[in-house]
């Protein structure tokens, strides 16, 4: 099958130089992998990396698109969630890779969401010192975030992606189409992070979500439009600094508190997605940012007020179950950011769409903060 | 202790942008490590990865001197030989590296020959997605070789160092006097690495070894300035194709022959070693160009006539044990080495110094040579 691309579909661009590669975003795009895959790479063999979730899904028709473009495939279902982030995963992908004889022009397709794309990638970064790795991420979340930026790893006892290596993929392949077969909650957390690129420093297109979330929510051309911007924002920072040795750190606009609050809820995710968790995090991040004097309380329920609208949480006190105390959420954050002489680093915000890295924010101060809006 | 430097010590300087760094070759490093690291590099934190031979020798000198300039370690001892490169040693490095909470600035420090190096390079490559790196490499083989370039990796049930990254160390600290308890064969095989940079493209510098080959292998000044010289060698080729996509496979003079031999003697080092096996590769790759008619015959003699005087093995016929037929030492090389249309890529040479990358080298034409070298 050698369907043709919708006139709908967006293409976005990273250039980074000799590892530049191009995202599309678009429905159909799982059909038309193959050929996508092979008008810009020379590989003609590829390793798919999935979950037991997805595979049902849509593993057979991605095989059938690479087999019709000629590129012959092998496959590895793994169990789907978290704990699959794992060693021994990484060990059974790597295993996998090296069976189906992937050389360094061939590749290793991710087809799921996070998980997987870390994973994989991964496994991609560091057989054979690396080989080619195409991204088709099935999730809201992957295909505004985790497919963008080559950051790959796997947990540790000490830490979530706390091993792993920088490795672009070589093309990201957004089907908007496999957004429909989402839960409700799945796609408002992954909006969660379409709505961070706002705040960060696009108040014009916050501002548009605002108005148009709901078009967003139904489908079709405005989501496509909310995607593509995304991942053009996250590109943008990327560019700017690959490696995270400064500005990249905005990526994490409220994720220190949702950080926190994943390891307090221990990444149970009937109680908390990473998503939920974000965008708690930006509400606090943006009332912790009015606390300090530095953005107007009105943002901050701006903000709030927009979330709740989609749907999302807003408040810790609206996790279900208990929390443990302030002291030992802080302890979560000392232990995610480095406490240097009593200081963290923070993003912090001036407003809507003006957020910043601070490096000297007192911990003393995130502490009475987190115990007023956490009182025991 | 704040020992000075011999007036023997040399550096070499491998200029690679912003993964520069510097190798010193001389005498007393091991206790000079925490000066020389504390002098360039900001961490104040290391973890230690050494084996259980090298240990009981080196292991406290190199903390005392790491303490003395202010780095705090944490150690790892870990099995000796090849099989620590597996997937469950990398995790166990990964985790000690983790829970001495070192940081992207702090240090995993390699002491130990190229297992513990290739091994321990490699978790500092994916530890927070690669923290800085220091090389204390106790061979002559992991000084002249393995301990420069940033090749890191471990083996697969498919084959040798298919998994791993490029990282470069932030520094190498040859210490000269450790090469001093070194068996004979041990400081052979890593000769045989020594001749390699000649036998590549310094004429002039293997001349100076089959002259002064007796020296090196005393000790002092005339063994630092071949290790010197091999350091530079290899830091010129890396720097000119980092990350292996041409002329850095010069490198592999006589190793396609040699693991191909390590290969069919199933890395039994009672047997065979990898230096032995490369200089056996080394004859064996001048006399299949002499048979190309590439170069004279001649060449081979004066390789395998050097190569004698200093007590390496030359013959395949000297290996202890049966070697399996040509057409499994054939299949050896063909995994080794990629197949395309009857063509191998190997490195030949058009005489002493004169080495070159031949990427259409006839399988059928290196089977009959290996037949008519090692017949059943």
């Amino acid at each position: 099958m050698n369907a043709i691309a919708s006139a709908f579909e967006r293409k976005v661009h990273v250039p980074l130089g000799e590892r530049a590669y191009d995202i599309l975003i678009g429905p159909g795009l799982i059909a038309r992998a193959g050929t996508e895959i092979a008008s810009r790479l020379k590989g003609r063999k590829a390793a798919v990396i999935t979950d037991e979730h997805v595979a049902p899904l849509y593993l057979e028709a991605l095989i059938q698109s690479l087999e019709a473009a000629g590129i012959a495939s092998a496959t590895l279902v793994l169990p789907a969630g978290e704990k699959t982030k794992s060693f021994e995963h990484l060990m059974t992908v790597c295993d996998k890779v090296l069976e189906a004889r992937i050389e360094r022009n061939d590749y290793v397709i991710a087809l799921g969401g996070g998980v997987i794309g870390d994973l994989s990638g991964f496994a991609a970064g560091i057989v054979r010192r690396g080989v080619r790795f195409v991204q088709v991420p099935t999730s809201l979340l992957s295909q505004v975030d985790s497919s963008v930026g080559g950051k790959t790893g796997i947990n540790s006892r000490h830490g979530k992606n706390l091993v792993g290596v920088f490795h672009q993929p070589d093309l990201v392949l957004a089907d908007t189409d496999v957004l429909n077969s989402l839960s409700a909650r799945e796609f408002r957390a992954g909006y969660a992070e379409v709505a961070k690129y706002g705040l960060i420093d696009k108040p014009d297109f916050f501002a548009w979500l605002e108005a148009n979330w709901q078009a967003v929510f139904a489908g079709g051309i405005a989501r496509i439009e909310a995607i593509a911007t995304s991942c053009q924002a996250k590109s943008d920072v990327v560019v700017a600094d690959e490696r995270e040795t400064g500005q990249r750190a905005l990526l994490n606009l409220g994720h220190t508190f949702g950080h926190a609050l994943e390891a307090a809820t221990a990444y149970d995710s009937s109680r908390l997605v990473h998503g939920e968790g974000v965008s708690i995090g930006m509400v606090l991040a943006h009332e912790f940012s009015a606390r300090m004097n530095l953005a107007s309380p009105d943002d901050a329920r701006r903000v709030e007020s927009h979330l709740k609208a989609v749907g999302l949480l807003t408040r810790m006190a609206e996790i279900p179950g208990t929390l443990p105390p302030a002291e030992v959420l802080m302890d979560a954050i000392a232990q995610d950011k480095k406490v240097k002489g009593g200081k963290l680093t923070f993003i912090l915000t001036r407003g809507i769409g003006q957020s910043f890295v601070a490096n000297d924010v007192p911990a003393s101060e995130v502490l009475s903060f987190l115990k007023e809006k956490h009182p025991q």
